[in-house]
């Protein structure tokens, strides 16, 4: 059941990433938000202005009379801002302890600090979006490549929503005529009825099928791809690395929190977001005395949706080489026989007969072949469904889990009717799928699910 | 020469953090700003709309008519701006793909990207605020502690820029004497014009005193102090490390760039910056395995103000503590004979007596005598001048440099009246004591001064 309005405390966070840069934003919104603003601003009367306006002046801590920073401070009141509700941002000098100090003096005076994604659940309970234009926000901030900013964007125009909401339109509309012919059983309608709800069954599972097609590659494209790049020393592995990180590709460096050992690269090879792992080990070992160990190569083995094997095409396979090929052949892998440029003792054709997998022959040195391998890349991945524009896509395990559930509910009405059960026993599972589908949109979703959901959002967001 | 208007043309620049957050604000300023945002923005006709007004809309493709984002654009128009040229700032989404494509979409439509500080610089050109004041705008970003945020705020409102514009016109208004008497040299003016000369040097060379005194905190402040915790492996180094950068303490960790080396932990001990050196090192070493190198210690030493030097103090003296002992005597170091609770083989008087170093027994496991030892951090670099509020202070080399030159010209001018040098000649002195004040503020800065100080800033600023 979508969650009704009811009166919301001012909440307040850092809405700008943390770290130094020239300009840093802290939020606030409801009810009290112009109010406190005013208590700490000097410049104008926040209370007078006109909405959607922006003012000069300073934020100053009222007890002391000091001034903290010097700001531009937006006013936007209900009902058209984000969350529907009074909203104030102070643009305040980057910098983490300005930003801070200025977050502190609003929750001195009144507000609360946010959680996590609550502003967005604001906008969320108060009607201005669905859950999955929601969950597109996120996606557009986490975004690693363009592709995946695309879809997120499209997400957030409602693109799935309107969808889901079509879908759950059609067994709303099934249903009253159910509901007509149970109330009135004169006709002999239960045979009319029970096609009826078999035949929108099929037609919504169809639909189901369509999007939950896009769902592996739409998750690939929001998580991106996670890659281990393994082989013995000095087979490229730092140059294929390079070759890859400093090309023309969008490099994205995440820095998740303060530890040192979250680092993630990311880059794109043909829209595909490879999420690289290990690659510190990479950077700093290979070519040099390589100490890697066991442990460490084998998690990042397990981790690895793909595996990229480099070989020394050049030269006979080693002992080591033998052991990772026998390591990864249950993984989803690409073995590179690199330095063809050196003569070929091990050819592409040889390799795949022995192994099964794809193999391509390079040069990285020469960056002979290297557009093969990214096509490659994008072939084992990716059926073409990407290429089409503005595609409306899955791209969460949450929407896939609950459209295969809608799906397994209207199978279970089609086998039902099949079976001939009564009409109002095979509802039971149409209405199950109207209420699953619309947990996809929060239009009949759990707070407990709605509480979970928002909480793995952003600080500030 | 304080630099003349000039035609700008429109720079751009992505003006908050990188990283996920809740917004990023991507900036543009310069004549053409609002046409190229109104280009790319489906909303509103932002060269229609008032100025300091904020609109919704989305981020348009115009070649592709594909939405980027959706937005907030803020119109500010010349000349009350930060700039004082026409300001655009589009709030969009965080993320570091979105941010980008944006600020591409504006270079793609006819604004350049902006250099490092180059919006800053333009406010400075633009004569709305001086070079002490532009500093500051980095310093607030920078700040490390509270404290340092405090001055580099007072900084902005022009404390400093007023002080130095003060001794630059008490110069000017001798200098004005000085030409009236050497135009009418018939009151035999000489001596009193070298008389007035000699006193208006003194007198400024007081004031800056004043100023360079408070230099060495200052740049404390604003950089931190670079401190080393050494000491033999199981001796506490971590143990301290935890309580300094776990209690209550504002913690400030920077990531700058992309490389992990780079990684800086800041503490603040009694408003005291401490930026930590190889922490890493003691966070992974010590207790365990020691593992720092010889070599990777000794950098820390050398790049170190401060030392923190850990001992057993209820064990003898070990050849390692002997070694260490030997290796910081010519540092500023604190000597910390932890581990009291367990006995005293070591004294806090023997220790200072034969190392002629402060001394502080502690146990670091109980928090015993760990207030002494801040205290002790504090009496070590400060005077007690950043107790008083609102201090006008001088934070960096650039500035106590040129105070230290103006006194030395001073100085010159001084002992040229009083060795009896003709007045046109001591005269020389003076007006370069006026010119190098100009310096500071940038009054009289030459324009490669000017560049090689915005270079220093963040981009975006």
């Amino acid at each position: 059941m979508a969650q009704t309005l009811t009166e919301f405390d001012t909440i307040a966070a850092i809405s700008t990433p943390i770290g130094e840069g020239g300009i840093s934003i802290v939020r606030m919104s409801g009810e009290d938000a112009v109010k406190i603003a005013n208590q700490v601003f000097k410049g104008a009367d926040l209370t007078k202005v006109p909405t959607h306006t922006i003012h000069y002046g300073h934020i100053i801590d009222p007890d002391t009379n000091k001034t903290i920073d010097e700001a531009m401070v937006t006013v936007l009141r209900a009902p058209k801002t984000f969350t529907r509700e009074d909203i104030i941002e102070i643009n305040c000098h980057g910098g983490i302890v300005v930003t801070n100090h200025v977050l502190q003096l609003l929750l001195a005076h009144g507000a609360r600090m946010a959680d996590p994604g609550e502003f967005t659940k604001r906008a969320f309970v108060n009607g201005r979006i669905d859950l999955t234009q929601a969950e597109s926000v996120m996606d557009i901030v986490r975004a690693k490549t363009d592709k995946a900013r695309q879809v997120a964007v499209g997400q957030l125009a409602g693109g799935l929503m309107h969808k889901i909401r079509a879908m759950r339109k059609e067994i709303l509309d099934t249903l009253a005529n159910v509901e007509v012919n149970i109330d009135y059983p004169e006709y002999d309608a239960d045979q009319v009825t029970a096609k009826q709800m078999a035949d929108t069954s099929k037609n919504v599972i169809q639909k189901i099928d369509r999007l939950l097609k896009t769902a592996q590659e739409g998750t690939i494209l929001r998580n991106g791809l996670a890659t281990a790049i393994v082989g013995r020393p000095n087979v490229g592995k730092s140059s294929l690395l390079n070759y890859l990180t400093q090309s023309d590709k969008a490099i994205v460096t995440d820095v998740a929190g303060t530890t040192r050992d979250t680092l993630e690269e990311y880059i794109s090879v043909n829209s595909v977001p490879l999420k690289l792992i290990d690659t510190a080990g990479i950077h700093h070992t290979d070519d040099k005395v390589e100490k890697i160990g066991v442990e460490r190569s084998q998690k990042a083995l397990k981790q690895a949706d793909l595996v990229l094997l480099l070989l020394d095409g050049s030269q006979e396979l080693t002992d080591e080489d033998k052991t990772l090929l026998k390591e990864t052949e249950n993984k989803k892998r690409i073995i590179i026989l690199n330095k063809m440029d050196l003569g070929q003792k091990l050819t592409a054709k040889g390799m795949h007969d022995s192994t099964g997998s794809e193999v391509v022959s390079t040069s990285i040195l020469k960056e002979t072949n290297l557009d093969e391998l990214e096509d490659l890349i994008k072939k084992m991945f990716f059926s073409g469904i990407t290429n089409s524009n503005d595609q409306i896509m899955v791209t969460n395990q949450r929407q896939a889990g609950l459209l295969a559930k809608a799906k397994k509910q209207l199978q279970d009405v089609v086998k039902a009717v099949e079976d001939g059960v009564p009409v109002d026993i095979a509802q039971i599972d149409f209405n199950g799928a109207w209420d699953t589908l619309g947990e996809i949109t929060g239009d009949s979703a759990p707070d407990e699910l709605v509480n979970a959901l928002f909480s793995q959002f952003c600080l500030g967001k």
